[in-house]
């Protein structure tokens, strides 16, 4: 029985973008573990595993039920020790740096772009919610948030800082993606599954690393619906 | 005949506040090799091993004389294998993740609250051209520097990053410290040895692991003299 993965759909099913998921994802195909999604909405927690706890994603492997992707990924490399995401306790600790940055430069840089287009691609039950706890959790009205200015330049900004390890390594993992470059990937999946324009443009080295991460796995990333 | 590291030590021979020669030593530390250390001040370049160049750390090995800490650390691990810096490649793509965390975030903040600070504390000699490449590099006055308002909290903010991985390490190496964690402690030694007082807060876990990387190598970092 395969491992269940609970995961955001957008109105069209096909249309997945959230990045905890995407870490999750990228975490299982490189363990090569089989997985079967379980799509959820936003609103709707009766349909999460968890309903009180109403967030993806959550993992449900047998009987063991698994919340929130850094205990997701932490929890595969205990139980399923082939394919490691990790070779070593720095490079466990450096995971943990590149999340933070996530949450502390790039999230709060890329967000206000995307929170009104995820809104329009929502299904239509989803949206009352949508808007209401997003707009509750950044104290701005979608719109207001859409019209803040300069968030495609502080998101360039942001993303200065990965041109230092990026020029000089192929992955964050060295020659090979680990645990470090599936946290950066799944965040950066947010913005490429959120709309079809490219909203920001990203350091050299930093896109040239996006591409080949799209193309890991037999293109799995690359080939993940797009919004038209 | 032990390798030289060119430091710079302000007009008590005993302060050297230099957080790129501070990355250095622990490199050097870390390795168990024995250096002697040769100090020059900020002015005089012709007391420096390349006078053009002007920077330091520099070191002189035999033959060989490497410039600029990264290129340093990096010979260091390719000349003298044993003791390596870092276990994987993952490893050494964090180290140049963190070191330029520490150029667009730490070093902003931190430094126009030390630069007049080192002034007062930098031999007579130096003062004119400290005063001068220092106010050309930021484009203000050491006192307009000093004056700026919200620079402690702004370093505060920016350490809350390191508070993720030192929340769930020992060290940024994980159980032992590595390159990692001599590049931001090299780094938060410029503080320490620019002034008597603590001038900012570090988040508790950072701060645990402030005093752990002092005591390294019989309290190297620890022993070394503070103005007073």
């Amino acid at each position: 029985m395969a491992l269940k993965l609970y995961d955001l759909a957008l109105a069209d099913p096909d249309i997945r973008p959230s990045p905890f998921c995407w870490m999750v994802k990228f975490a299982l195909l490189h363990k090569a573990l089989e997985f079967e999604p379980i799509l959820v909405g936003f609103a709707d927690k009766t349909k999460y595993p968890d309903p009180e706890y109403g967030r993806i994603p959550v993992i449900v492997d047998g009987e063991e039920m698994v919340k929130d992707s850094a205990a997701i990924m932490a929890w595969l490399d205990k139980t399923y020790p082939e394919n490691p995401l990790v070779a070593t306790q720095g490079e466990a600790a450096a995971a943990e740096f590149y999340r933070s940055w996530l949450f502390s430069s790039f999230f709060p840089a890329v967000s206000p772009m995307l929170v009104s287009r995820i809104h329009a691609l929502a299904a239509e039950d989803d949206k009352p919610y949508f808007r209401a706890s997003r707009e509750e959790r950044f104290g701005k009205t979608l719109e207001e948030l859409a019209a803040l200015p300069g968030q495609k330049e502080k998101t360039e900004a942001s993303l200065q800082i990965l041109s230092a390890p990026l020029g000089r390594y192929r992955f964050l993992g060295g020659d090979a993606p680990n645990l470090c470059d599936y946290i950066v990937m799944g965040a950066f999946m947010w913005p490429r599954l959120s709309t079809a324009e490219d909203i920001y443009e990203a350091p050299q080295s930093v896109a040239a690393w996006f591409e080949r991460m799209l193309d890991l796995f037999d293109g799995y990333a690359r080939n993940a619906k797009r919004p038209s």
